[in-house]
């Protein structure tokens, strides 16, 4: 079937901030080449804002508009791209889209982690295309290469660095021994962390993500809701300072597994061998890790938000969607979600655990705490010791894979001990063989 | 548009080697799931084999022929999924498939880099679709998210480390001190070599793939011939260990650039710095890394070959040509090269380059030789002198970026000197900021 004769793709961006600003740009830089690329030309109708007498440069003023009807009215536009960010009124403003006929691009993650099951839904019902390869990991392809290219696969575990802002304060941290509260400062005079930045340094942005990644890979709606979150807040210089003595960096990982039909879906810091591949990824860089069942570890790296990068995904979705127009063939996504699994309870979880102590330096406290480890099935891997003088020492330990609940009941027994001075801190480890 | 009802798309396999069996097992493995995430089924209709009566493990042996005229007269059979490697006679039957208005996938990296456009062409004049996932780096996606996810770019530069065999050897050099040829025996007797390597060690392999990404990330047709390939046997032990003292290991690269309207299509050793992201891809695995001019970089990474990844990609292929079968929606890729871009010169290509000679040690030698350079424009960014006593020394020199006809004057020149003794190895760095 040859590709049928379409002229334009007509689209309205609502929002013009970094990535709208970015994805007019972009379709302003690739005008030329549209037509080579993908058989048609796309073309910016109306721009949704709140201020329409605000001067922007570089943007016509007559695509401006303050009224979504008049975008929803306009039947010429075709697509959809949401780059508002936040819930409301972007749902509301998505929905009516779809219900219009529009086909919709997003980059709003917050939206689809709390609502994707009701967007999809109706976006499949009305055979209409939903695109929102920004949504995670910013420029990185990572959600049409999950959903496409990796399609044959049984998805095992992705570990994700999708969160530049705490990838950022980490990588501070570990380069200049910075405490957690100096390097976010930099990081704010910077502006990689917003004014307010606890959906960042807490995990709910990484969370927002994992719940899209975990649905996506295990055919199964997962919400932000469901994803166990844990922030970095409670990372000291002391624990990045021990944890790299034995040979591990401290990551913030977004975590989708799925182990015997259970799914497991959490962000938390985590220790990670330094020749993981995720090791290196430094600074505001984002990387997803993806293990499938044949095509092994495979990993997509480059930068998760910013304004071209983001653009970047957003402009591939708009060409995608121009394509599908043009062969008729919008909403051919299968069912995103087939299965529906249970979660697994967090004191089921197998985990390894770098477990950070104060404690006396004295003959028999090794001896006591193994045993508090035996009688609760936990075994240890790795073990460094340093004198503090005054017959007191720190204690770090990496555990084997134990279940969370028989971790926490050792780590109950063990504060309760004289012996112990003070648990300095518990921290996940990945990625090790 | 809902999507139309298809029962089964039903394909034919040509070549039942490591790639046609690990997609024969994936099929099995993944049949239950395929209704669901593409709403038909898959199913083998025949396997072309040489030899029908070999016994082959867990394949249905009524599927197998050795007479393609069977698949190409079975109306039955949309797809054909050519798995069967090298030029002859898969070219002719990929070609023929075409002509009888079957879709196509393959794996065949030597068939695209020689005859890309002519296939291509068949492909599109029939409106059907043509895939190749798994011909470049295996199971990586990285031909999809290039053609689509970062289509709304301009691609600057694509650098691979696309050869799995040649990785292997160059990180047993690095990791023990291995000279190049017991490297290349150990990767022989543990099966990641061929008996005959030449393909792997000079880079012809990785020159095929270079072609194919030149000609996706520049829009201009780039042939296996066009690319400029050296390989790995002339880097010694002592390359490597030099190179790691000045902060640099030693990769086979795969160079596509695009420079001034000229396209850089080579392959080649290069010394890349230790804290790039493409230096910590070790063993057989391959990255590729691409620089887009609104996403920045970004890197791929994962297993290049073998059975399950390499069907991985093969199968992804697969169910996306099933959903365009299932959309009546197939060869809906746009023009795949619009522009026709001359090569640069290799003596106008400006690189950095590290050259290690062997000298007098004795006063006057550096000054000769910052002479020499700065008549031919180098200049010198990183050197290391290592004293091999009777007055002699190793001499490492990493230069800035200069023209490669300038860099050649000079090397012509210093080795015409009487205190140059030697010079061991002239090997291009990238990467470098």
């Amino acid at each position: 079937m040859a590709q049928k004769k379409l002229g334009t793709v007509h689209i309205a961006i609502l929002g013009l901030g970094t990535v709208g600003g970015g994805v007019y740009k972009l379709i302003e830089r690739q005008k030329e080449n549209f037509e080579k690329k993908i058989g048609c030309q796309i073309a910016v109708k109306k721009i949704l804002v709140r201020n329409i007498h605000k001067i922007r440069d570089g943007v016509d003023a007559s695509l401006l508009t303050d009224n979504f009807d008049e975008i929803i009215r306009d039947d010429e536009i075709d697509v959809v791209v949401e780059l508002m960010g936040g819930i409301h009124p972007a749902k509301e403003y998505v929905l009516k889209a779809l219900a219009a006929g529009k086909q919709v691009v997003t980059a709003n993650k917050d939206l689809i982690a709390a609502h994707g099951e009701e967007i999809f839904g109706a976006a499949a019902e009305k055979g209409l295309d939903f695109k929102f390869e920004a949504a995670v990991a910013g420029g990185i392809p990572v959600i049409a290469p999950l959903m496409k290219s990796l399609a044959g696969n049984d998805i095992e575990e992705i570990i994700g660095i999708v969160n530049g802002t705490t990838n950022f304060i980490l990588t501070k941290m570990t380069a200049e021994g910075m405490e957690f509260a100096d390097a976010l400062a930099e990081a704010t005079r910077l502006g990689y962390a917003e004014a307010d930045p606890t959906a960042d340094v807490e995990g709910y942005d990484a969370g927002r993500k994992c719940a899209i990644l975990s649905t996506l890979a295990f055919h199964s709606w997962v919400t932000d809701k469901d994803v166990i979150t844990e922030g970095i807040t409670k990372i000291t210089a002391a624990d990045i300072h021990f944890a790299k003595e034995m040979g591990y960096v401290i990551k913030l990982l977004a975590i989708a597994r799925e182990v015997e039909g259970e799914i497991i879906s959490s962000v938390y810091p985590a220790l990670i061998p330094q020749e993981h591949p995720l090791a290196s990824v430094n600074d505001s860089f984002n990387a997803v890790f993806i293990r499938g069942d044949a095509v092994g570890d495979t990993m997509f790296y480059g930068r998760g938000a910013g304004e071209l990068p983001t653009a970047s995904a957003v402009m591939g979705d708009i060409m995608e969607v121009a394509v599908d127009m043009l062969m008729d063939a919008c909403g051919r996504t299968g069912e995103v979600c087939y299965r529906k699994l249970p979660f697994k309870p967090q004191g089921e979880i197998a985990n390894r655990f770098f477990l950070r102590m104060h404690v006396e330096d004295k003959p028999g406290v090794m001896a006591a705490i193994a045993n508090v480890f035996g009688i609760n099935n936990v075994s240890m891997k790795q073990l460094l010791q340093k004198s503090l003088g005054a017959d007191e020492a720190e204690l770090m330990i990496v555990t084997e894979k134990v279940k969370e609940k028989n971790f926490r009941n050792a780590l109950r027994l063990l504060t309760e001990m004289e012996i112990i001075k003070g648990v300095s801190n518990v921290i996940r480890v990945h990625g090790l063989k």
